[in-house]
């Protein structure tokens, strides 16, 4: 295991590429990091990734692997210790299925429906926001993280929503989950950034809402909002 | 294994369905199937698929599975013989980050890109279409499926491309995919509609034609084009 090479193609503050880094770091799995810049990417970064040339890129002895939540399948499946997914087929579908929700549904509700918007634009598009989230909030009934006792794939899904929303509250100066509308969730994020190995590896706050700052502000001159 | 309930839940027309028939069938597991009319959609539809109001389910023993690809993996761990995923994480790997390639990029690309667009609009989204084909074309070089040499997960995700593609052509009078410009997917589209399952579950045609016509005029009439 020693001569392995484990290597991520990552930029500073891609929440997708943390998954990853939190995944390996989770199961004790020694690897090197390679700091991409999107604006001026790499000719490894595009030979690994040809179809997105995007981060994050796992390169395990030579092999690349992309799309994050592809890469956590992977990397539970090669370094077993410290699982991501049950073990029951049922539970690893319903694992499946709430991180591509995450993915396909809150993020972008939650991005392009609120943080990209204002005004009408935006109010039109909270309540699908709100209700995506209150999925998340039934499937944590009973639970400490959405993997049962114990941080799963979800969790490292979802893990942006513990330290992004708060940002994009920041950014937008509205509060979205609050103790009162989503205890669960609430509750999950409070849990979930407890976790050494998940705030460790947060990147630094105050740059990351100057970067969503500007994103917002790039975004609304765009739409004419 | 008598007793086990499995269900189908599917409309007459979804590419998405199709491919949880098409496993199914490919296994040889016994199943029930239920016919959903989306426009009024049964009790159970949304008991089992809360999130999305989709089909297709896969209800196993009481318990329903959503998303095809989630529940394409899910048959694959229950109903282990004829395998849809390789067995080497790195391939396996592949397969799950071009099954998502194809629903991601590819399908969209065609549909909203190429289908519900025309003139000018369309020829700008053309190269973005060919593009993700060409990644697919170079994917199945030297192999006979996207599987190797048999059909797995790939396949069954693309399966839509197979047959849609030359229905999408004969309503847009457009053609996308010969001989000449994707060789080796003009052969999957042959090899793959010649598997006996695969062929005899499609949807009639000259349904598909009509449905697609009125999606694509419809659509159309929205945009103002």
């Amino acid at each position: 295991m020693a001569e392995e090479e484990v290597k991520v193609f990552r930029t500073w503050s891609s929440p997708f590429a943390l998954r990853v880094i939190w995944a390996l770091k989770l199961k004790g799995v020694e690897f090197d990091t390679v700091y991409e810049d999107l604006s001026n990417k790499s000719p490894l970064l595009l030979k690994y990734n040809p179809v997105h040339k995007k981060v994050p890129v796992l390169l395990h002895n030579g092999k690349p692997i992309c799309e994050s939540l592809v890469i956590l399948e992977y990397v539970d499946e090669t370094w077993p210790q410290v699982p991501l997914l049950p073990q029951d087929p049922h539970e690893r579908a319903m694992a499946r299925f709430w991180a591509k929700f995450g993915d396909d549904k809150v993020l972008p509700s939650i991005v392009y429906g609120i943080l990209f918007k204002q005004g009408k634009e935006q109010e039109e598009e909270i309540p699908k926001a709100m209700e995506n989230l209150q999925f998340l909030e039934e499937e944590l009934k009973g639970k400490k993280f959405f993997g049962g006792e114990e941080i799963g794939l979800v969790d490292l899904a979802l893990g942006w929503l513990a330290y992004e929303l708060g940002i994009f509250e920041e950014v937008m100066g509205l509060k979205l989950i609050d103790q009162q509308k989503f205890p669960q969730l609430a509750q999950w994020i409070q849990e979930f950034s407890n976790v050494p190995i998940i705030q460790e590896n947060w990147p630094p706050r105050d740059k990351l809402i100057a970067k969503f700052a500007a994103c917002r502000e790039a975004a609304l001159a765009k739409a004419g909002l």
